[in-house]
């Protein structure tokens, strides 16, 4: 029985682990296994088990214990202090807002993704806006009862929930080196790629053939079989538990790149997940350290590795092996072509859709209308407008009037979820900067992975970053694994050398 | 919010019933789903989200509610009533036996289990015998502390955990017909059988054509394929949630057989469970009678449908086109040769391949002993001796020396749920008395089953068994559905109508 505050503290987090566990399996099924007259009841018994999680948490008894588990805080180890840290961390953001706004958040972002799918459909934003305005409402009622508790800004308070520690002042610098490179880039780009000769292979890609060719690239870098599938969901995600990573992708007849690119894709995040520390993962310190970093791995591994060059020459026979057949014409599956296929830069409208080096600039634009709509210093009434100007001028694009492919073009403000996404793009150069790392800590870097040996540079992940769940903050873990803080020049770099040389 | 004791105890079960969707999905998951490397973390899960759930049972605030609202009895609905009562019985169960002993005896259960699956292959029975007695003696302290709490006798204490409301001197009387009845008919069927000219398919068949056949007969029965799935597990069950049923099977390359039977028995259950009254679910009246109950529905399917000669009449041909190949013999396709390739009748060692006429006596040989036992009558070391003993008095084999055919063939014991034995043979006895009814009650019924309609009699099922949950007591069920008690004649009668006209 445990007997010390910091003891029970464990032993709660634990339970709540537990159920994570299951609800996690229970999502995952939802997305892949479940027929379609399962869905209330699951949603119901999902719904049910996430009250009950934040009753544990929010109990008045969980803030004494922590309260008491500090004053003894000199007799525990590091990790077990930074793990009371970590507690503390969720304690206050389960807390800091009151029951009846997470309530009616749930229920205004639930009408207002049920009521998107058809109003995009039929480009309405007419109907969508008070919708939208009810949700963005409540979030900022949310951004301001998180501030208070705090003591940070409305907008880094949704921030941190993501990020913990980190803040927009330092977003807005690292972002404003961005914008000020990347547009000129990328017509720069758009230019040089114009007379490139690339070969589409055109043709009937079967799925058996496709999950094939993601499994064997998956066991080539590392994926751990034996705690963990791949799976077909709408939504691709990777979920499940550190234990047990359920990874999931989509097929495309006559597309192979898209699901290929995105198995690796959640590979990188699944990496993470089976190697953070064995010991700590059903306590808050053994888990991955926000979202920025979990990002970072993903596209560690599509951005870095899989869409490199040294990567494509060891993967080309591999996929060429899986899916050629005779109308195709062979050159295209030379590893310059494919790598030629895989880094093609066009501004379009849609941000999942989006090529590594426009990617950025969509994130941007919603990270500034979002701190924008969260300082009351845009209405969302204004939204669609401010939209097609900054399109313009980041992208070079217009979406006026066309409201689907613009900010109605997914989900992920309908449940106000804001503050989420800058990190993507701190995902996308924290990726690059370990990229530079890893690259002069292992000799031979590009030669291990055109022979597809992955072995060194996973065991350097794993040390760097995977072990570490939450022990470091941030800033430290980056320091831990780079010699310092993110640095966009590592970004800027790999982005002229990849699509300028 | 909830204002009544009433009240507040369904949104207790309701808590309960949604940690049990979650606990069932997360079993189905690790039976048919989830890598190797996954099972110690699943295993925790699912053992704390236990302890959760049997601590909300057994809250003491539990009691005093259920005390309460038996005062205001009188404003409740009779489902709320029975509900009520309901709720009490699995309070009863939840509390009666202490936390230690619950754990005591699932750690012996689960070394008992663990040391079976090396020392059964060994047929080393001197290694299993300590390790059962283990098991034993806690299953005794339990049923004497349930008795205690009951005021049944021991066993009976044991067995009204499956079966409520059932009693060992009913059961007695009713297996002492069987035991008379059953050796001498045996031997009659075997001599009769013996001339039988009976041709057996031989041959490969596809994994997919037995699995394009189980979910042809499925969708023909009635399983809803909106609200449940078929997949693979090493042993088949019924699991999932009364809204989303999960069942499973296993396939044999050379016997299409066991997987057809299987998949059947398993509809059945599922029926039930898909016609459970839908505004009850999350409530303990709105769950399934009893597990005789449950056993006579897939046992209906099973043995009173599909191996009948108006069922085979049905599915023969669409067997014979999923399975046929060139090398086979077209005669073995015929309705009456897989009439009697499902009704052979053969004495043998193992249970869970016995066929429809031996299978009581191995349940009825298996109950005697676990009352002795439980009744400290009959000492561990002394089982396989007593065992033999019965063998060749009941089916006229010995075992003697055989442990691994005889009393260390399955697992059924080793995790101490004794009292559930009986419940196969009871639930064998109900599905021959409820069809004898349906059959009163439905012109034709026999046409309608060789038609492949089985609509009326779904609807027949439905309203008499499925849609009831628990609201009646096991016997008003039986009398609600057929107009008497459980009685023999009508098992007996099928019997001899099957195997010796």
């Amino acid at each position: 029985m445990p007997h010390t505050s910091y003891q029970q503290l464990e032993k709660l987090f634990n339970r709540i682990y537990q159920l994570q566990h299951l609800t996690s399996i229970g999502h995952w099924d939802m997305a892949t296994m479940m027929p379609a007259g399962g869905s209330s009841a699951r949603g119901e018994a999902l719904a049910e088990v996430s009250v009950m999680m934040n009753e544990l948490i929010s109990d008045n008894s969980t803030g004494d214990l922590i309260h008491s588990a500090q004053q003894a805080e000199t007799e525990l180890s590091d990790w077990q202090q930074a793990n009371l840290r970590e507690m503390k961390r969720l304690w206050l953001d389960a807390t800091s807002i009151s029951s009846e706004l997470v309530k009616a958040k749930a229920l205004a972002g639930s009408d207002c993704e049920h009521a998107w799918r058809t109003l995009r459909a039929e480009n309405n934003w007419q109907d969508f806006q008070p919708l939208l305005e009810n949700v963005i409402n409540l979030t900022i009622e949310e951004s301001q009862q998180r501030a208070e508790a705090s003591s940070l800004s409305p907008y880094d308070a949704l921030l941190n929930l993501y990020e913990p520690g980190q803040n927009s002042a330092a977003i807005d610098l690292i972002f404003s080196q961005l914008t000020d490179f990347l547009p000129p880039f990328i017509q720069q780009v758009v230019e040089k790629q114009a007379s490139d000769m690339v070969i589409q292979p055109m043709g009937f890609f079967p799925v058996d053939a496709q999950r094939e060719l993601g499994l064997t690239l998956m066991r080539h870098v590392g994926f751990n079989f034996e705690q963990g599938r791949l799976d077909v969901s709408h939504h691709p995600f990777c979920g499940g538990v550190a234990e047990d990573v359920r990874i999931t992708t989509r097929y495309s007849d006559e597309d192979f790149g898209e699901s290929l690119m995105g198995v690796l894709h959640e590979t990188g995040h699944a990496k993470y997940e089976q190697g953070l520390p064995h010991d700590w993962l059903s306590q808050p310190v053994g888990a991955a350290r926000g979202m920025g970093i979990h990002e970072s791995q993903s596209l560690f591994q599509e951005m870095q590795i899989a869409r490199s060059k040294p990567f494509l020459n060891f993967a080309a026979p591999i996929i060429e092996t899986l899916l050629a057949n005779k109308q195709m014409d062979k050159q295209c599956w030379s590893a310059d072509n494919l790598y030629q296929l895989n880094n093609r830069v066009k501004p379009d409208f849609i941000r999942v859709n989006a090529d590594e080096v426009t990617y950025p600039m969509h994130v941007i634009l919603r990270y500034e209308i979002e701190k924008l709509l969260i300082n009351q210093k845009l209405q969302v009434k204004d939204l669609p407008e401010i939209w097609d100007v900054k399109m313009q001028q980041y992208l070079g694009i217009s979406t006026a009037g066309n409201y689907k492919d613009g900010c109605m073009q997914d989900i992920h403000w309908t449940d106000g979820s804001l503050g989420y996404f800058p990190t993507y793009t701190l995902g996308a150069m924290n990726a690059a900067q370990l990229y530079h790392a890893a690259d002069k800590a292992i000799l031979d870097l590009s030669q291990h992975i055109s022979n597809g040996n992955f072995a060194a540079l996973n065991q350097w992940q794993k040390e760097k970053i995977w072990s570490q769940g939450s022990f470091y903050s941030i800033d430290d873990l980056m320091i831990h694994a780079t010699g310092e803080k993110l640095n966009t020049h590592y970004y800027i770099d790999h982005l002229k050398k990849r699509f300028l040389l």
